[in-house]
């Protein structure tokens, strides 16, 4: 049996983050390398991993380091779905297949559930459910009573949704051949071309069984799904400080803390658990990380700064900051001063704008999400839901409200410049302010 | 002998603090209380509460703690002044009266003076008086040799003083019902009639004797006093650590400290007493506390903040702040890098608008006073002497330099947008600050 | 032999710093008094100083403190150059004499290896020349294979060096009166008489050797030479912990550390060597000092502040404040939140105005110049390479983008006031940011 991963797509409501979520960070490794491993400890050896042109080479790199399993690499050209990946991929597809989505996070029972139900009939399909208590945005599955598919609907829109069993993208097809003929044969300009082709064949009498799920399950679609994500990541792993990290008997560590290889902690440090902190990086005097913090390797959480609840980047800078409830790509580096303000005065429910959409972030703390190499000025403030794109600037003093593109500065305006005038110090007859 | 305590008063020049200054708390519990406590301790156990008709359920409350005692209310239906405060309570007077003001804050020595005094002839009333070296704006007590009452003298301006003895609002009366037959008479607007109904009743030949009261003594006129009374209070209290408060054994306490039950300080924080942390405060990790400050209960002090010489009311929080020499209300919240300026560049007095005028404060270091329930954003400036009335809220990046009334919200003004440009971090070949 | 100092110039590049370089303290002691310290352990007992009229009352309280030497003062009434300063003091010059700039620092191996050198033939005249690998802007030195002088090439231009060997003024004159004559026959308006004598002297076949030098050698005519010469004095100088100080043990003190009498060091601040810390100073709880860092005496350096790689005058006052690779005066006074910035987005070279002509600083870490009895205020920004004026204050949230002359207040414009609106806490129903 193969293991077909999609990492074709672009996740384009994740930018100014990574559009390739399945090399998001977390805990030292990429998400893909998680997904891959968790499928070995099910016992699924063979993987296809189909990507995008931009992303062959780093996928490249994450294959080689799976010495003991097979792996094929399919390229899909352009992010059209599912469907297409599976087409891109069709000359590897032979037999057994087991389709995931990567960007999903899920325990190893998604694997091996779906692997002991298809034990009772190997000509049957098995797909993931999970059940709902709210409207999701996803496909909804109807089934028999035998728990076997009988339809399958997207996205119906809250209040008519026909089940409460949604899909989950871990899908075992007996005959992916079939599958491949079902796709062929759906015409649709829209991206549900795989889920209409299950809806067919289903009619058709294909028998495709639901196996529920009811464990974790976090999917990554917008940027402050990191932050579930981190929780995930550090909820399912245990301590770990490395001997070669120097911690200072004058830091403070408690709770569940993950500590990289020649990471440093500073005197009057504070790390209150769960956090991860990426080999190389240093965390400095006076400074504290908590509430399920995620920093990468090689950054300088410098003098007096606190992140909270925030994931950071690769080789990022701090120096008296305030980081919270944030997601920040890699290599950025703060001003000091520069705070990320994350409540509103109305204490509402923070949104961010998704594709130009407020987007409802469904958490009443949320800071920023800053992408990659980007650097702000002493005494910025950063108000909450607000997106900076890569290679961004923002200057000092500067009180950012609105979104900032790629590749933009942002400065005060020369409209407030200052006044200067003369007085006498020694006189100090007039009130200088 | 029953003691009447004027609450009934408006302190309008309290604002944005509370205008019923008898409900301000220190030490956990209101001034009233600490006030009744006072006259229980000096043996009295008959107690008339004048009231305004707002503070009655408050003043009833505050009532129903002290069972051992006899409390009668009164209330007092528009803040008129003395003279009317005692005829709203006319039906509660008998024989002898107390009258005490209870905002102003003084020894258990105020009583037991007066009571010894009173000792040697039951049918002379007794006022307490206070020598003072500058002028003060009260009323002035002329005696004769016996130090028997001749006259009285509201407000003469500096340098008009009859003399350095001014009235301290502790007044024994032997015939309260005769000083509510001279009150009736009295002609005037002026909210000073009860000061010349004892003129009257002097220069009619009726005894008031005049006892010397040379103790501490706070007049709790303006906010600005409201730091004297926590220096008195703490002055006059003894070190006291809950036994269910966590002091982190990375924490330094030093010198006097009062820290409730259930408060938390946490590690690397230092508190340096004078001080007072309420019941269920936090402290949080590098915050500092120090010189008579006075932090209410249920607080947060979060991360690397200093409070200093300050007064805050219960369930504020602070995060990174700076707050010297201030006066703050209740449920008040300040976004990181906010900071109360405490001096003037030109190291002068500072003065504070009360009622429109500029009021000196006598102190070259006070920072702001500040109403209950008030926000401020990330890295907001507040300049020395500002007032911020309640339920306001100071936007991001904003330095107040002015009195902000209540129910307001303040903002940068959208003449200082920021100017957005592009440029090319590649090539990188313009400057780009 | 007398030695010859020459502290009648003013060095108007190093302003708003002292024009009177060799009054900058180091170590507690004026540059001057380091100069003639190593003369005296050189075994030199004579001076002479050339001071201008406004340093005369410190050059003689300098002088008063070397009981052991015979000092002569004598004033160069306009800062004409080298060849009116020993015109200047033409009476006290006699035999063998020894010019030295005091504002070059330098080994003491420069005087003995000139006094080794000048044992071999007491008529021959000795200057020491120092071979530099970059262009230098000073005077080249020319010699013949004997390593006599044969010219000199005031600063050629970078291309048009004559030799790699520049001229440092520690000259021994074997004959100075015949020098003085030289002085007078040159004509010319330029400051380069002095070099124009020796070069016609040599070209006279007068015998002028020059001694090779290749110790430590820091040249300070700009304000960041004195980070170098901060550099310098630490590297040369021995830990001591003074036993008045008094170091909390809960404070962190490492590396080469030098504290003064009676310093104090508050619990959980940081001291990394190599830092010197001045008598009476007083660095506060959780503050960071670090990297080189030279505070003069009864600063003190408040809660929370990091100074990095900076020099701070006497009686400065720190709080909440970063300082990095910054050079202040005395009485400098910081408000909470003021922040230098030290290094440019670009992360080009920082360049410093000096005479109104940018000014390359050879460095990428860069904050301020700031001159004596300068203000802050609260949140303000200073951006790298900014030189504030003596006596000058900075408004609260001003970012500090250009010099600022002496006596000079810089505040917000009136044109960014605050927008004001009242709203409603209670329904809360307009949003209110």
């Amino acid at each position: 049996m193969k293991v077909l991963f999609l990492c074709g797509g672009h996740g384009k409501r994740m930018l100014p983050l990574t559009d390739n979520k399945f090399l998001l960070k977390f805990l030292g490794r990429t998400l893909l390398e998680h997904q891959m491993q968790i499928a070995v400890d099910a016992g699924l050896m063979n993987f296809i991993l189909v990507c995008n042109p931009q992303s062959y080479e780093q996928v490249k790199t994450i294959a080689e380091k799976f010495n003991s399993a097979t792996i094929e690499i399919a390229i899909q050209e352009k992010p059209l779905g599912i469907a297409n990946a599976l087409e891109s991929a069709a000359p590897l597809i032979k037999e057994e297949l087991m389709i995931v989505n990567p960007n999903d996070i899920f325990d190893i029972t998604a694997y091996t559930s779906l692997l002991k139900s298809h034990q009772h009939d190997k000509s049957v399909s098995e797909i993931l459910g999970y059940r709902v208590k709210n409207y999701f945005p996803g496909g909804y599955l109807i089934t028999n009573n035998n728990g076997d598919l009988t339809g399958i609907v997207e996205k119906p829109g809250a209040g008519n949704e026909p089940s409460d069993m949604v899909n989950m993208l871990v899908h075992l097809h007996s005959n992916p051949k079939a599958l491949l003929q079902y796709i062929t044969k759906v015409e649709t300009e829209k991206d549900d071309k795989y889920e209409r082709a299950l809806d067919a064949m289903c009619k058709d009498g294909i028998l495709i069984h639901v196996v529920p799920y009811s464990e974790a399950w976090c999917a990554i679609k917008y940027p402050w799904n990191v932050l579930e994500s981190v929780r995930y990541f550090l909820d399912h792993t245990e301590s770990y400080i490395s001997p070669t990290a120097q911690i200072s008997n004058r830091a403070v560590i408690e709770g569940k803390v993950i500590i990289g290889d020649n990471a440093k902690v500073l005197e009057n440090a504070v790390i209150r658990g769960p956090v991860y902190i990426g080999p190389g990086t240093i965390i400095g005097n006076s400074t504290l990380v908590r509430a399920y913090s995620h920093i990468g390797a090689n950054c300088v959480v410098g003098f007096a700064s606190e992140i909270k609840g925030s994931y950071v980047g690769d080789n990022s800078w701090f120096h008296m900051n305030y980081v919270g409830d944030s997601v920040l790509g890699e290599q950025c580096n703060f001003g000091a001063g520069t705070i990320t303000a994350n409540w509103r005065f109305d204490k509402k429910i923070i949104s961010v704008r998704v594709n130009g959409n407020p987007t409802n972030t469904g958490m009443d703390k949320f800071g920023a999400v800053i992408g990659n190499n980007c650097r702000t000025g002493i005494n910025v403030s950063i108000m909450p839901g607000v997106k900076i794109g890569s290679n961004s600037i923002i200057g000092p003093s500067v009180c950012l409200t609105e979104d900032v593109e790629s590749d933009t500065i942002v400065k005060l305006s020369a409209s407030i410049r200052h006044i200067r005038k003369k007085f006498n110090p020694r006189q100090n007859k007039e009130e200088p302010f």
